[in-house]
């Protein structure tokens, strides 16, 4: 593998087969920029399914369990350069252990694991300075998130205040996991999704975006979960007050049973001197509010205005939209330059979320789920 | 005064005057449908400004006190037939008293009083079945708030679930108190405004918002109140969790500091059938969410698909904007409209806030403080 | 009248009466500032209507005929300073005309009058230096339109290149004036609209903003027009070319066919070094966008970085929308310190649109439907 | 070949290589859906750059000529199945040709060609029931403008009356080409672009989307060019009046000296009995505008109430925003399709602009600069 500086990568996934929305995403995403290319896979538990989907993406190699593709990848001299971890959550520790013993690098889906010690045991291996790991917090690969990380870094906005972060969706305001939805199933059961559904599914999400773009970390919470639909067995709502290092304060609000909306992740920021503005589903906007004096100013992907790191996140002139996929793909980029700065014996820049967030993130869950246990009272990160 | 039902009102009014952006507001408002006019006032506490104030207003009559005024006034023929209080809060109550026990009809600016006490004398006052007693919590004004009310008492969203509301402000965000700003002096000023700033002015027009729309009482909130000007003795900020009748959850987040923002005042609503959402800045659009099988229509003012409360609430063809003053109006139509009920001898409809939300507001505030006192748990409304 | 600098005016009004929407705008619009008061009317040339209509608004004195109404209220000590012109268009030249004189000040509707050769003779009148003559074109009472002006007076925007205006409405999509709507009726009537119906009526106004903001004058027009709906006599939709003074050139887009749109005037100007972009169904954000190097910046009534201009035209804080009333109103305001500034003697300062606007407006009328006419040519106005 | 319809298909790609924005785009767009990989290349006509380019895009095989590509690779045995035409319009004529005769699917950036006679030439090609021919007017690809000509199509906006169109940029409104920006130079060079600069880059687009959604023909222009930049040779600035078949008349607005726009491609259509609105730069909603009575509805990519058509262009469940790229490879996607219906043996389904479309494009652009050098006057299409 002497060449991986030079030639196309190649990547395995594990999960995410056939009718499993986020393989398709993680394989556009991987492949978008034409430098990795989806070349073995495990994809699904039920080997015809495995086989099926593996042919449907014309990979060279198709594996029955993720064990032996580890084993297998590893030895070949053709073998992957990096593994996708698209499975569901309580998977995720196994499968990534896997493989990063066997040597190879590791992109996982979030959340990291299924409980907190998993996490910590993620933190520590990846600490051991082997294969790389990124997590697919996403929304951080969208050009205008990374402007405002670095407007607040910039001190545009003075000391931060208040920040409002809303995660809202409803496709879970049905009984979806008794009619049949495999998805729903999986994310309303403790056994697979862990302590939480709505909080582990999207609140995470909210979470580690509050904590890129402010530079701060979520100190304590204060929650209260509800379950609307009857018979379920997890939250499906949440709303959350906030502290964070500094004075900062704030709310956390997410939802699955939120009707009406479809993916509706946005995010505020207060300071002394200037506030922020953007949404998910509107992505190539990003609006910064002066005070009194002055209007706001609506920044643009891939307009004027634009600091390096959206700039460098940004395919496309300006007006030609980019979307989910392309942030998605941003999240690839940078973990493949990473995989060949480490082929070439240079050091690994890191700029995508890996397990030291994964881990915050399980235990942000874990401090919402017990708050919200004790009355909504406040509980520390 | 027997030809109440026939002739153009007669009102008064206290405080408001030059200066006081709020005086004008409730001139324009309670001329604006042509059913009365300003006629005598007790415009400042300075009488050289209230005299002044009284002839730019070409009042026929201006009093230097308003105990004055209420004696005089009901004694005159062609004295007034209502009066509109409008001076600091710590006021209200001494005035709306005099007036009341004068025998005049009054219309309040909110919060109804300076403390619960004062209010709960006030709901006393009304019930003994004297004159009418309006207080002017405007935003139920907007023709689309009402619309809003009409779809959740029609059962359009199903059982309610959430309820997300919002006023957010910067006037504030610096130390104007400081500086000579008069508002901010009294606002800011636990002797003048009570126990809250920011709850007691803004955050009860949110809280009488999502009551007026939902018709489900707040009856337990979760608080943090945070002061981020240095040396300022009451909260500027405050996000707040929020149970209501039934098993409705949400939040409340109101600031003045929230660098960028106006007066942006909006709420979201989430049943199970359905969701709205309304901005006052942009008040004549109310977006109705159904379920994912359907797409969001935009109900707007004045045109097609509004229920009786809505229309009657309106006075321009659809697409000539109706705003602020044309909202406040509304309760003063109103409210006139019921003056000459009960001149006629028939039953006042009351359809404008009164003596017992302005009570809840009070309660509200009351509750918020204590929650936040006692380190962020629920504290009953 | 010696008092007329230092009391409340008298206004009259010709038509407006029950039933005309235009009328409640008026009389709004005139008494908002509390500058003025409607005091003596003919409502309509229905005797009882005219009543009725007078006696609804309190009026002191309500006249069977305009003549009449002019002769008698020129002669009473407490006369009207000032009459509002609400008829159709095919009498405002002849009322007009009658109050002026009578030396009574007149404030009218638009159009001026019903043919180029009427307006002409108002100019005439107006230019011999007796009563007050202001035309309602209404739109340029908007904080934000102001504004505008001053942004390319000022400038801003470099050399004027392009101008985009629309006004597009859907209220005559279907046969209204064959379903007995009176509006209807007469704006598609050529004996009492004119030679044009959506030109004439909303046309014109699109036309006058183009002048107001630009000042420049539209030197040609090159149109097509089209009756969509069947049996109809005057056309409903206009699509026009531009060109102004200088280089600049643009379209002029208006309908009152388009399914859909309510009262849709909007305007979009590109010079060489900014544009401009604003809608009168939200009337209190004004874009500004600057080249490609920075971003847009929004602009908001009431808000910082507005010029004298659009402040001396707002009576709220930012976020307290203001809208289409409070616009009219302005257009009155600046009248009506105009008539105290006459009668004090000193030079009016005509802020306000009047009959050389007016005559633009028709002469801009005739010169599209010429050019539709003669096959889409180019047409000086 | 005979493994075409199994097996991933090889691209080639003639043009676009290091510095062209346009050939990344058909890269990505061409792999997006992982059924086709780029192989080879005459990626410029500087040798150098064209194997720098090769190289960084990992392609097998890189060319110094297209003539030579063609030839070649239709003699390998993994040959490439289809060629992607990116180079300037001056030779998409002959490139096109080039690979139609060597047997091999074309794919083609629009216009089609430089003049209208090597269009009707292609259209002659296509005729002959060789290789497939299509033409990228990806705008077509987003799933709404697909759902908009659905809705067109099943009468739901009636009969249609008014179509407004725009697209409007703002980056040719320095002299770029006078400041070494190589795309600046041809598009506005003669020899290179043809006989429009503006109209012919980006108002095609706005032509072909009108017709795309309409299903009718523009049958007549009448057109105002202006150069708005000294000393440029084409025009950089259009207005044009439309007729289409039927009695549906419009606007279609373009240019590229609009300030402050980026890629503003938007229309607007108004029938009978319903309106739609559309925004290329938030593509993800199509406003659909009933008459007066009922509100509008916001369609939304992926979410319910959408037809099979634009079901089936999109990737992503609602509120994953899908952007220009993800349009864009929708025209691919359909084109490869038809490929492997061929190998099979099937008839082709076409669903892609082609030929016809392209020499569509060139006769408006032809017609449109035939009436402003006549002054403005109708020309048919």
């Amino acid at each position: 593998m002497s060449d991986m500086t030079t030639r196309r990568l190649r990547a395995g996934i594990v999960g995410g087969g056939r009718g499993a929305f986020i393989g398709t995403v993680h394989r556009i995403a991987a492949e978008l920029d034409g430098q990795a290319q989806l070349t073995a896979g495990a994809l699904s538990s039920d080997p015809t399914t495995a086989r099926e989907s593996a042919r449907a993406w014309y990979l060279a190699r198709s594996y029955d369990s993720y064990e032996q593709m580890a084993l297998t990848e590893a030895k070949l001299d053709d073998g992957i350069d990096f593994v996708i971890v698209a499975t569901p959550n309580h998977l995720h520790y196994a499968v990534a252990k896997a493989f990063i013993e066997a040597g190879i690098h590791v992109i996982c889906d979030k959340p990291l694991a299924y409980a907190v010690s998993e996490a910590e045991e993620m933190v520590r291996l990846e600490a051991l300075g082997g294969p790389l790991l990124a997590l697919t917090h996403n929304y951080t690969g969208y050009p205008l998130v990374r402007q405002a990380r670095e407007l607040v870094r910039s001190g545009e906005l003075g000391e931060l205040r208040k920040v409002l972060v809303e995660y809202n969706q409803d496709w879970l305001m049905m009984p979806l996991e008794r009619q049949g939805n495999k998805q729903a199933e999986w994310r309303t059961d403790p056994a697979r999704a862990g302590v939480s559904c709505c909080v582990a599914d999207i609140g995470t999400h909210a979470a580690q975006l509050v904590e890129f773009i402010t530079n701060q970390k979520i100190t304590a919470v204060c929650a209260e979960l509800t379950t609307f639909v009857a018979g379920r067995q997890l939250e499906d709502d949440a709303n959350i007050l906030l502290r964070l290092e500094g004075s900062t304060r704030g709310t956390l609000v997410c939802s699955q049973i939120a009707c009406g909306e479809e993916n509706n992740l946005n995010i505020r920021l207060y300071g002394s001197t200037g506030g922020l503005e953007w949404h998910q589903q509107e992505p190539n906007t990003l609006i910064f509010k002066p005070p009194a004096s002055d209007p706001w100013r609506y920044l643009r992907t891939a307009r004027g205005g634009l600091g390096i790191s959206a700039q460098s996140a940004t395919r496309m002139p300006a007006g030609h939209p980019e979307g989910y996929l392309e942030a998605f793909a941003v999240i690839y980029r940078n973990f493949i330059k990473d995989i060949r700065r480490v082929a070439a014996g240079a050091v690994p820049k890191r700029d995508y979320p890996s397990a030291q967030e994964g881990l915050r993130g399980l235990r942000f869950v874990d401090a919402t789920v017990r708050s919200a246990q004790r009355g909504t009272r406040w509980e520390n990160v």
